[in-house]
């Protein structure tokens, strides 16, 4: 049954919507420059899951674990409803899409997530509201008021449903990161005026797939020029390379601790939205622009020894903070985004 | 009326309580050396005061900036009640304690920010709650479920009401830093290892103090070795020098981004506590302590240009925000700990 169901609608986010017919063909240096991102990136998808499943599963009680030290030993036992989430979806479209992950140990792992979910994130089941944090058995934590904890749940059982052919867990989808992209920009004062150029590149590559699909060439375009290119010339940090966390529109000091850090996730979605907007137009000026990021992301992020990803870099690089993972850093950005990198790519050298 | 009331009670909070009747004399080279501190110290709080009275009042509807540029100009009318309530304490104190800072427009000033925070503060009068942050006009703009904004209200119209004899701003006190020092205290996983030296230092000082009052000269000890000493050397980065925001109790590495950040009021803090200590015991070695904790202070935060201190350092000292307030630095940790060590070393140099 499930493999029956998984599969049906593989590939069908990842942008593969109807391409303009007047694209130009990929030269010989460009085809191979692919090829070898194309190789890059599925060993270090591989390299990435490969870390989660040996070190975030937890058998006794369920769900996953996303405080890991940089070795994947647990520094904290609590469950975050978002990574929670977040893993499950993860792992079940990985299932559905990648041959080489239609694993039954990864649906099982999906399914048991899912189900952890369904036991423990609503603490109290006469109220429709998520708890942010779980402790290890799934007790209530902490509860928070905004949304995203439900958000990821229901994205998670939205993908879980596809992958098992359960519509028990569908729950239908959420414009879920459009609401993260929003965040803060609507506020008044600084808050106003803050730039977040990770938030800005993910919601251009959403857009851009969106725009496609429905074969809205001048939404296409926007969202490469005004979500993309736009924030990736504000954000990019010239002296040291790399993308800010935040930067004030107006160039007045951001008052967010962390502004001049580099965290992993911008990175990450930087890379998808440039091989995307590559997709959808050709030119080599984008191409070029995703070697700049890939090389700087390749070689700063990923931990050779242990492996996956630090998350973050201090501006000049060097390493702020040792973990894998913690309430915010999970199995999530980066496997979402090397496995849509490596779909756009096969996308990208299967055509002419 | 303002003159007769203020200074009843001048100094009662400095740390002059009853000393041991057995501490040494100072020895001419300690004499010099806190002569020469007392100068810098005094000069220092001169300047951080007109920096906020230049830049920080609103005439227009009453209440305070906080949020200025390195050179004082306002980046954002946001009113935050922590900062409105901090900024009406430290004039208050300053008018009631310090003779050159017994200035009409100072104690204007204060009762002109506690008229705001008593029209303002509160966005339903029938609801005793009040707000986080508000519009310049005084309008709520965030309410937030922690207390401190009701705890630093509370205090600004205590000593208020000191200054100006007028018992109708009074409200009783409020052991509210010892609440913030709980903060993550208490916390499962890896918030429960959470160590943060600038709130154990700043409740040293308070327990250093209190328990002088109280004559116990056990809970004394307590509060320098427990309080200070111990997380002086902990969270001392002793590579670039200056205190670490967070440290993680097992050595494992914390989650919050800014860990290992040089922040102001860590510092201010520690300048008070090892006064307080000195002045407590007379030991030579908490001298050289302060020496070295007000030799790194004095030579990083304070801005030789526009005056007040910078608030946010990288770990190696190098300039991480250049603002010189935001919604959680004001015209409070730098003026009161000023104020303290002149009080302190003013009562030191008046002795054997």
């Amino acid at each position: 049954m499930e493999a029956a169901a998984a599969g049906s609608s593989a590939g069908s986010r990842s942008g593969s919507g109807p391409a303009p017919a007047a694209l130009p063909p990929l030269d010989a240096e460009s085809r191979e420059l692919l090829e070898a991102w194309r190789d890059r990136v599925s060993c270090e998808l591989d390299t990435v899951i490969d870390f989660w499943i040996r070190h975030s599963h937890d058998p006794e009680h369920g769900g996953f674990f996303s405080c890991l030290s940089r070795d994947g030993t647990v520094y904290d036992e609590t469950k975050y409803v978002w990574m929670q989430g977040r893993q499950v979806w993860v792992y079940a479209r990985l299932y559905r899409s990648v041959p080489r992950f239609r694993r039954p140990e990864l649906l099982e792992a999906a399914r048991a997530g899912g189900e952890f979910l369904l036991r423990c994130a609503r603490p109290d089941p006469r109220v429709p509201k998520a708890a942010f944090a779980l402790l290890r058995d799934g007790r209530a934590a902490k509860v928070q008021r905004s949304v995203f904890s439900e958000c990821f749940c229901a994205l998670a059982l939205d993908e879980l449903g596809r992958a098992t052919g359960n519509a028990c867990y569908e729950r239908g989808r959420t414009a879920v990161l459009e609401h993260v992209s929003q965040d803060g920009l609507e506020l008044p004062g600084s808050l106003g005026r803050l730039q977040n150029p990770g938030h800005a590149i993910e919601a251009g590559w959403m857009l851009l797939l969106h725009a496609r699909a429905r074969g809205d060439m001048a939404a296409a375009d926007e969202a490469i020029d005004g979500f993309m290119l736009g924030p990736l010339d504000a954000g990019w940090d010239s002296p040291h390379g790399g993308l800010l966390a935040f930067h004030d529109a107006d160039g007045l000091c951001p008052t967010q601790l962390e502004w001049a850090m580099k965290l992993w996730w911008p990175h990450a979605e930087a890379l998808v939205a440039l091989l995307a907007a590559f997709a959808h137009r050709r030119d080599p000026a984008l191409l070029r622009r995703f070697e700049q990021v890939a090389e700087f992301t390749f070689q700063r992020f990923p931990d050779p020894e242990h492996g996956e990803w630090f998350g973050y870099l201090n501006r000049d690089s060097s390493l702020a903070l040792s973990i894998k993972g913690g309430p915010f850093k999970g199995c999530f950005h980066v496997p979402r985004a090397l496995y849509m990198c490596e779909e756009l790519l096969n996308e990208i050298l299967a055509g002419p």
